[in-house]
């Protein structure tokens, strides 16, 4: 048992040193395993991985590999495989809400035409899949079977999400759940899967899988709250395109949880919405508090994630690494 | 070894029974497996397996179980598996191809949406290996390595008929690799599946990829036929719709192979055709010989796979259904 420090979300962080250490050493080893793709794929998967991304969930395999006692590099495998279902997420993702920049890049659908964005997304899943199953050791086996589980709640999850805009509201149970399964099982399976390929006992597996899933939450809470009260220049995504969207985030399920909230936000839902109107509906949303519950509640999640770690048996090193990841990546300036 | 007698291409033939009994044991048990994804994805996942299918491949995996002397039950699960992968392409290359109709329905893209459609792709082909994972013997694993290697050739096959696009000329080589990809990968796997599964010698695997492989080049070709030559009724597609599209299938390939080959169908593809030129070409290339070519060519490869069926340590009977399979999928009134 470690004692973890639980502060408060991070106004700005840089990124921690294990962050950067794990970056050099997946993504010369991603760059190896995509050159196994087919050539005619080479353009859009080296146009896609060149807009670089900050390997948070290749860093925790990593990271969770040494918090059970084996060296970072036996999670490395791992740490590949996820990157590459994190990428394929962000490729066909990025077709379906028809975004065109991702991390000020042309996005590859955008670049190279739907049908190229499709086939790059199935060679990477596939990719990742292969990658674990070509040595079947126990432990990549049970990593392969475990990635695949998450990838599967992570697609349910776009599902859920992309059923959200037919209805009119989510409570937040269901918005909960949808991005539990959207950001919460990959983030869960990343944390926990570096100790699965080191043979880590179920209970430090289990403990590591919970620090992810409610990182995953929190992370995915302050995403919300950014895509309605963020700097465009920081998030590269334009400023409240999720009102635009009329999307059904977690701030605007907290704001419907009172009939006088579900009825403010059925009348601001019911037209397009404007320049104008995007900036006032972001301020009237601050007013009722949504901002704030939305904060609340990634700070809890935050703080469910960081007791994981205090209850797991991991050195107070792995902890205090796997802490300052989660600050990091719930910090507010993302 | 078994002799099996080696026909040519048969003119019409009704389902083998081994077929039918396939469908009958694999139809409810991919009905159940498809039970576990996402409630939202379900409305999609019933209109495109509601359009039926010949269950060629799960067939084949049944089959080859009982090859390897094993109950065919035994191949079950990798028969629901192998049919997720090819309904996985099958929805995905709607999309990329812009089809409108499969089975005499309107694909997934086409009634639900193309995310839709992306999403479900993705979550048949995790759930494929979900399925062999679950239970993970060295044998389901071994099956699991096999499918997601001929998925990753299938995909590679696909990106390389999408680039033929963009080229004036395909070898008869570089179109055969495409289509052994496109088709033949998944064929040789769904063939030798079942034998993994059933934990058969590797020489037995082989030959039964063998055939698997060749036969689906056979396959692939005198769909190729079809496509410039085929009645609309029975194939459920345009006629000429490749010719339309330009498409760089063997018939071409084949024409294309004499210099002056290369300048008949250069100058044939150098503008949109009409219906009536599309009538025309396809008589000219006939007489051009390329219709005669492609099916001596898919006759070669249904031949050296009933001749790995021959050298293959199967039963006479196992052979004999193998063959009857095989004599089925290149009937020309496919």
């Amino acid at each position: 048992m470690t004692a973890v420090p639980t502060v408060a979300l991070s106004e700005r962080l840089t990124a921690p040193a294990s962050l950067a250490k794990a970056r050099s050493l997946i993504a010369p080893a991603l760059a190896e395993a995509v050159r196994r793709l087919d050539p005619e794929l080479a353009a859009a998967v080296r146009h896609h991985l060149e807009g670089g991304g900050k390997f948070v969930r290749g860093g925790l395999v990593l990271l969770s590999a040494g918090a059970a006692g084996a060296e970072e590099a036996r999670g490395l495998v791992g740490a590949v495989a996820i990157e590459l279902v994190h990428n394929f997420s962000l490729v066909h993702d990025d077709i379906i809400d028809g975004d065109i920049e991702r991390r000020h890049r042309s996005t590859v659908w955008a670049q190279f035409g739907v049908g190229n964005a499709i086939i790059t997304g199935d060679a990477f899943v596939t990719l990742a899949i292969q990658l674990l199953l070509e040595e079947p050791t126990v432990e990549r086996v049970q990593a392969a079977a475990r990635l695949t589980e998450a990838t599967q709640a992570m697609i349910a999850g776009q599902a859920q999400d992309m059923a959200s805009e037919r209805r009119r509201f989510l409570s937040v149970e269901e918005c909960l759940r949808m991005e539990t399964g959207k950001t919460g099982a990959l983030l869960s399976c990343a944390a926990s899967l570096g100790a699965v390929l080191a043979g880590a006992r179920p209970a430090t597996v289990e403990a590591l899988a919970v620090y992810g899933r409610h990182l995953g939450v929190a992370f995915q809470a302050i995403d919300d709250v950014l895509g309605i009260w963020g700097d465009a220049a920081t998030t590269g995504k334009p400023v409240g395109n999720d009102l635009r969207l009329h999307k059904k985030t977690l701030p605007i399920a907290l704001a419907c949880s009172s009939p006088t909230g579900r009825d403010r936000i059925s009348t601001l839902f019911s037209r397009e919405l404007s320049d104008g109107d995007v900036e006032a509906a972001a301020r009237m949303l601050e007013e009722w508090g949504a901002r704030e519950a939305t904060m609340t509640l990634a700070e809890r999640h935050l703080h469910i994630a960081l007791d994981a770690l205090s209850g797991a048996e991991i050195s107070a090193r792995a902890a205090a690494e796997l802490a300052a990841v989660a600050h990091y990546v719930t910090a507010r300036d993302r």
